[in-house]
């Protein structure tokens, strides 16, 4: 996705110190490998810094497109926006306490991408071969089982932090459901590019497995760590879990309707990629008969989808008023995380009050695509 | 393996409580998932069940080979012989501290059992086809991603059975060490099936690795849920990481010496299949240069083995003495094992005692390979 300046500005804050942490946890893997003797698992640990953008195909150090880290910034907003904990958010080190958390959230995302793409037989990532390309699909599904397992050793490093072994235990727990849940919608979203019939609860179901359970997971585990009043934490775990289904909502949005190249997207691209996203499941839904049949033809025949079917398929879109369904379920998605982000209680902190407005640009820069060309 | 009576028995002394603790995992997760509106992941659950070995290709229940338990069984005779935390272990319940830990370890070790059986390309595991061959590659490696988590979740079934949080989290992280520790082992062992001049002390590194970490980590596991006692624990750890490591040297040897039916094994069925473990990295690293160029050029040519050359391998295996060095690392591994468990202080507990019995039982059983016709 393209970002606005403001956006970047706000995901960047905590940028670096998220690539140090993510540095530290799989150094600190890799050192524990050596300090048991082994010495020649440097390309293996090679594979995961490729895959995470900081080396190049040959290991050598590249500076890479290191991606959003929306996920570990949400976190680390969470964290600051419920109070830190009470630490002085002047002091230069108060996020160490989040920090191993933050670190694990993204591991555990960069993980899932990497199975995702031996899953979809996709061949580029951010412009670089993918991981399976590279090193072969056996090598590249072991190398994302080993990134699990890192990110969940880097959680710990919250004991070194100072955080009280109950919450390090509960912040395990739930990082394990929002995983146990992200492999349940990714068994969802397999099924269904193979499946008929699938209906828009369905799909809502599903990306809210797939894509919003990991979101409101980051959120909530920041937000315990930053307090122990459980609305608060309720109010921004939702906040992130509604942003994590706007996010996807937006992506759909554009997959369709993105006008212009600046968007980075292919205009009605998920048509000719025939993705089964929102906006072809409620045509599905909402079209006549014959507006039906025809969908349904394109979306399984065997041979690629000429210029004039995408025409034709836009044209339902618009008798079924399918982008006016799902610009208004992107505003719904933002108006319920707007809600979750006015319930929060205020306290008296410049960097809650930061993280707060932090997030709220994050609304708008989300609800955007609901309301411009777009 | 086909085993003893004895061993038989030490393995089923627990073995309906552990399969309790296993179903009880994977309904959890699927009851949360029932639990937060999802109509359709029954055959989700199902696919984890299928491998399993709890139900059919259809999902229909079956009784079939549900595997050995080693590790699980390891973790709670360590349990047992470390004290049981002083719990009266004549109580009908003074498992159930350590059973979500032996659920947990269980699960994991079927995760990797999944996804191995897609990086090796098999097609059968226990005379059924395997998962991938069920359901496909996409499916499997999310399948087997979703096992992970649910074995991370299992684990946090020691708090509701009363466990402190200081020792639960210390009981994650063990876990994930050792999981980092079993994807560089996988990783050595898929670059080994590649490479050439693998010495005989990098095998033991990367045998080290795949299998005797989990099996040390389910022993250190189930031993700090038994004690405080530090030496004790490392006692028993170092008792299941030799055992590991002799698992794995006993189905070298048997790979290749195998003469008898009953131990399930082709005779010379590791040569045919040009196995690069311990026998041929040993016999390439002794033999005299005409004959590591003949098993050179048979492991790496194109055409299948023929049965003269078989037996030209076999020739040569006596000529480097390999199956005596083979018979000596798997005892040296078995008086590590003892001197572990000797070392073992013993308390006045009669349920130590027989775990102590147990143990011993599976170090004659492992070293038998050593003795016997094999």
């Amino acid at each position: 996705m393209t970002i606005s300046p403001t956006l970047q500005f706000t995901l960047r804050r905590h940028q670096d110190e998220i690539q140090e942490a993510l540095h530290q946890a799989v150094r600190g893997a890799q050192n524990s490998a050596l300090a048991s003797g082994a010495g020649d698992l440097s390309s293996y640990y090679g594979l995961i810094r490729y895959h995470l953008g900081w080396v190049d195909a040959n290991f050598k150090p590249t500076t890479g497109n290191p991606g959003k880290l929306l996920r570990p910034t949400l976190l680390l907003l969470a964290y600051e926006a419920a109070g830190a904990w009470g630490l002085a958010t002047s002091a230069p080190h108060y996020l160490q306490r989040a920090l191993p958390a933050a670190a694990a959230i993204e591991l555990t995302h960069n993980f899932s991408l990497i199975h995702d793409d031996i899953q979809d037989g996709d061949a580029e990532r951010r412009h670089r071969p993918t991981l399976w390309k590279l090193c072969g699909v056996p090598q590249a599904i072991n190398a994302g089982d080993g990134l699990f397992a890192v990110a969940r050793l880097a959680l710990w490093g919250v004991l070194e932090a100072g955080v009280e072994s109950t919450l390090a235990a509960r912040l395990g727990a739930l990082l394990d459901q929002a995983c146990v849940v992200l492999s349940e919608g990714q068994y969802l979203d397999i099924s269904f590019e193979e499946g008929q019939n699938i209906s828009v609860s369905r799909y809502v179901d599903m990306i809210g497995r797939k894509t919003a359970a990991l979101m409101g997971c980051a959120a909530e585990m920041g937000a315990s760590l930053g307090t122990r009043d459980r609305p608060t934490i309720e109010r921004l775990r939702s906040f992130g879990y509604a942003m994590g289904v706007a996010f996807q909502v937006r992506d759909d949005l554009l997959g369709v309707w993105a006008s212009t190249a600046e968007l980075g997207k292919t205009p009605a691209g998920d048509v000719f990629r025939r993705k089964k996203s929102l906006p072809v499941l409620h045509a599905l839904e909402h079209a006549h008969m014959a507006d039906q049949q025809f969908l349904s033809a394109v979306y399984t025949q065997e041979t690629p989808v000429t210029e004039q079917q995408v025409n034709e398929v836009l044209s339902i879109f618009v008798r079924t008023r399918t982008r006016d369904y799902c610009r208004t379920f992107l505003v719904e998605q933002c108006r319920l995380a707007q809600e979750a982000l006015a319930n929060v209680p205020r306290i008296d902190n410049a960097a809650a009050a930061r993280a707060l407005d932090d997030m709220q640009s994050l609304v708008f820069f989300v609800e955007e695509a609901a309301r411009a060309g777009a």
